[in-house]
């Protein structure tokens, strides 16, 4: 009987207790579930984790056969040395969904212009139209699982979306840049950029002060990717003289976003307090238990992570 | 060589000049265009019109072969007892997609409770997630080509959408209700209602106080089909009960909408000026030259309002 141990901190256990029961059940493994760290670390079969989980030191897991990620995200965990085991990131069906959902809200948000709207004390009735979507470039940086389902909602809703990844792919339908000169060809036309990057030493601080310099004027920013793919100061600085036209933010350096961050009370940027890609615990826990089912089977595990590659 | 006579408004004919030339110039038609009254009035062969425009009686163009409406709404001039030439109502590609993206952001808007973050004076970071869109259950209040348009794009955003409207209408793909039961059985379970209907004597208030009863607590109402729709009085009662959770309307009684109107400050009421399905000059100047090709050729005119129906 596998033994599972749930390391994603012991917050979060009440929540994933009974829907990770309920899909083991469905898949018919009879395993053991614990939240708490089992005396014998040889013993796990399978170490469910999530940053500020219960595990630093993955050496002593010597017969655990995959780390399950909870999050899409790894670069918490991705450079940890005493990782050996395989590690599955998170690819959550609903995630997906939540992360499309927020990405295309926000950019028709930017693209209607809806703030004018939502506070307007002068009561200004002005009918001023904004163009319709197939005049308003988008930018979709990283084309992974989740930029990808993004780039194609808002491809179906007129936008021309054109995608960004550091190598090049070819993707059915939308047409993509890659590599620095791509970089700076797509940034120069993007009315709205949208960063759905890993982080990664390669991605950290993408746009600078240098690449927000070739927007075209007003253009917004919409970031549920990692904080640190954009550098602060210098996307102030471009809000604070106007040139930009708006940054709606999910993701920040250090979260909760402190209270004194010029973020929060800055008139052209939007916070949203890390929501864009909540895991949900019905469906996470149905993709982990159907890794648990492919190692229990002998069959490759699904969302590998590449460890090279980081993410 | 067919006489067209503008009679739109001489506000509007600036913007509309050039794209009707390129677009008769495009289909091959050689005619002569007029935004002034022609001496006689019998000489004239196409009407473009638009509320506020020149015309109130129409009898003395007895040799017009089509009124031409710039806009989707016919209500101001479909009861004009002079009107017995044919009335062909604007279906505008550009305004579909136009009201499409309005929809689509404020159901998002509404859906993921954005408000809450784009005024945020306490920098509160609370990281609820709302439902994913499978599990918010909207209603589309009339499927004809806008409400069809947006259900769909709706419907493949994942929200489940469930179109009503008079008569029975078999659409693939999407669930319907019609008549009085429909209405109310669907209005108990929609947490976002949709107005996409005519103004017809049939759908005056037809959300007034004892329907909008039926939405489930919390419930928002997105109106950008008419303002006679809803029962201002019994909308405010809701709203000002905390029953009902916002409200967004881009169509008033009386528009602009007047200064003193509650509407405005309403916290829980969003007012945007009439600007979901605005026309665009490029796109109806094909629609308008394309009727007038169908008329010169002596096929059957696009998009004939049935003077029976009003719609």
């Amino acid at each position: 009987m596998p033994l599972i141990y749930f390391a994603a901190g012991a917050a979060r256990w009440p929540a994933y207790e009974a829907p990770l029961k309920a899909a083991l059940n469905e898949a018919g493994i009879v395993a053991e579930l614990t939240p708490d760290r089992p005396a014998d670390p040889a013993s796990v079969d399978y170490i469910i984790f999530a940053p500020g989980g219960e595990i630093t030191d993955f050496s002593p897991f010597t017969g655990a056969k995959a780390v399950l990620n909870l999050w899409a995200g790894v670069e918490n965990i991705v450079g940890n040395q005493t990782l050996i085991q395989p590690l599955a990131r998170m690819v959550d069906p609903a995630l997906t969904a939540g992360m499309v959902e927020w990405v295309t809200g926000h950019v028709l948000r930017h693209h209607l212009g809806m703030d004018r709207y939502i506070v307007n004390p002068d009561h200004i009735w002005d009918a001023t139209c904004p163009p319709i979507a197939p005049e308003r470039p988008v930018a979709m940086l990283g084309m992974g699982e989740l930029g990808l389902a993004c780039a194609h909602a808002l491809s179906g809703l007129g936008f021309p979306v054109t995608g960004w990844s550091r190598s090049p792919k070819s993707i059915s339908g939308l047409p993509s840049e890659h590599g620095e000169d791509g970089l700076r060809r797509l940034l120069k036309t993007a009315q709205i950029v949208v960063l759905l990057l890993p982080k990664t030493p390669g991605t950290e601080n993408i746009l600078n002060a240098e690449r927000l310099a070739l927007l075209p004027d007003g253009a917004c920013i919409v970031n549920p990717g990692r904080g640190a793919l954009i550098e602060d100061d210098a996307l102030l600085a471009e809000l604070d003289a106007g040139r930009l036209g708006h940054a709606t933010l999910d993701v920040f350096r250090v979260e909760p976003l402190p209270k004194d961050h010029p973020f929060w009370s800055h008139p052209r940027v939007t916070v949203t307090p890390h929501i864009a890609a909540e895991t949900r615990p019905a469906s996470a826990s149905r993709v982990i238990v159907e890794n648990i089912c492919r190692a229990e089977a002998g069959q490759p595990l699904l969302h590998l992570v590449d460890r090279a590659r980081g993410y």
